[in-house]
């Protein structure tokens, strides 16, 4: 989807819904819109993802995570405005400038919009730096963020007395981390990819509200929107392979216009129904963490009390380069 | 993989099996061979394909379809050369100087090696042209080609009472046709990918036993083997999807080694276990041709029956341009 630069070499479009002059190409819906109503055509989208999949309920009372980019800032400005109760949560990981301009843009959104925010930091809820906990850690960075991100998204929301936890996940995310997945038929991964997960003992309900939409479509959201967000990557996400696939994907729907749709849209409708005993199994083997009782795939304690413990104990083992 | 040239500038290599010098690197097997061992290490990976897939049983007579390409030479010396019954089928599509070459290498090596050929035309079969059958078919001549040899395959093992059909499919194939089928979740044709499918009514056994080595691999083997087949491109075959699919699955081998394997062998083992109910429903779903008998997912007569008939029916009918 490109912005019209209205020159003379650009041909002109109609809007598909008014037939006024269109500024933005959308290929992968075989449309052109004015900026009404691609802000429409966008806003129907996240509607239609929360529906198809019973994301929120009556009485429902949001935890939603905001890092400060685009998706997050999107989806703190869409469900609120449909007059849902949102309570956000920012965490600061202490990634140096990163996450300084991160938490500051945050800020000043909840403050200028008067809207609740928690803000939380690494430090703070582990006890350790995230540099700490990478050295004592196996994983990658993006990895352990991740699983320390869902960890807290799901404790503070029990601590507020919240029922759903929210993500700013869109189209691009989930489409490049299932072809990870798939690529590598990681099938115990594949339940991660579902937008909206149900509650369980000890869990808030999870949902992914943006999951209809890509990345460019966020962005161009965002900016019509007039909201303020972070455009700079993570220090972390240098050669990180989800990159690739994204890129990977990107390069074909330019090929073929809508086969991130096609792909991930498809697996939620046709091979999901199709996985049962598979699908079943990945859900029984789950074991609750006997220190906090999240859920989890190890016997024993989970991935992050055992970070915890293992970081407290070893504070200075430099065990593990700190990158460049 | 690439052959070392042995100059000064290539490192030397250590052969994985013998520790002398190796001209052949394996980096999705992390070894490197020299040209005995690589024979040998090809030998063992297509052993490997026809035992762990129940290939071949006692008293089969094999009919493989031979195009006159790298694969289905390849497959022809080396399923003969295991002391299998095996009987070469070629269908000459009538495409040219293409079809020409094709049929004259085939038939050369059968003399040579003084092998059994039986060589059929598209004409001969179908009572039309492959440019007539394309003008009245509503597919893309790689679907139309695929499905018109898939049923002459079986027909003929049926008439020369052969009990298997063999191809050359090798795992570039295989890993791209299944990346297209998982790109869009055509989950009715996951089925089509197994590299080996059982016997049924009115059917033969149908395998693939190179399902475990490259296109490169294959090229190399068929150049050690001293083998002639025929390298130029099918006519038909520019701008073709599945190519666009192998070109892209080469590109990620360069990236990650044995992602091609990790996709294809993956899916067999990881997803297939998984996919029951959907899996079954297609195969369930099956219906037989009441002209022919030959397994068909239509309603009534099946594919070829069809296209034969309305071919039949209008020679000269020219609703579509033959390709340039």
């Amino acid at each position: 989807m490109d912005r019209c630069e209205r020159t003379g070499r650009t041909p002109v479009m109609k809007c598909s819904v008014c037939r006024g002059p269109a500024g933005i190409r959308a290929p992968r819906h075989n449309a052109a819109f004015c900026d009404l109503h691609f802000r429409e055509h966008f806003l129907r989208q996240v509607q239609r993802a929360i529906e198809s999949r019973d994301m929120f309920r009556e009485g429902d009372s949001i935890l939603l995570g905001v890092s400060g980019g685009k998706d997050s800032m999107v989806a703190w400005e869409i469900l609120t405005g449909m007059g849902l109760e949102v309570q956000a949560l920012h965490l600061n990981h202490g990634f140096g400038p990163y996450s300084e301009r991160s938490e500051e843009v945050v800020r000043a959104h909840a403050a200028r919009a008067a809207r609740p925010l928690e803000v939380r930091s690494f430090r703070g809820l582990m006890g350790v730096t995230f540099e700490q906990a990478l050295r004592v850690s196996a994983r990658p960075a993006c990895s352990l963020c991740g699983t320390v991100k869902r960890y807290w998204m799901n404790r503070t929301a029990l601590e507020l007395g919240c029922t759903v936890a929210a993500t700013g996940h869109n189209l691009d995310d989930e489409a490049s981390a299932l072809l990870g997945n798939v690529l590598h038929w990681q099938t115990g991964y594949l339940r991660s990819r579902l937008p909206a997960l149900p509650e369980g003992e000890g869990m808030v309900r999870k949902v992914k509200p943006l999951f209809r939409v890509t990345d460019e479509e966020t962005r161009l959201y965002a900016g019509l929107a007039g909201l303020e967000f972070v455009e700079d990557a993570c220090p972390y996400a240098e050669n990180v392979t989800t990159h690739y696939y994204k890129g990977l994907l990107e390069r074909m729907e330019r090929e073929f216009p809508n086969i991130k749709g096609a792909f991930y849209l498809g697996f939620l409708d046709r091979l999901l129904p199709g996985l049962s005993a598979e699908f079943r199994r990945a859900e029984h083997e789950m074991r609750r963490c006997p220190e906090c009782g999240y859920r989890t795939l190890r016997e024993g304690r989970c991935t992050v009390c055992t970070l915890k413990e293992r970081a407290a104990g070893s504070p200075g083992k430099p065990d593990r380069a700190p990158p460049a």
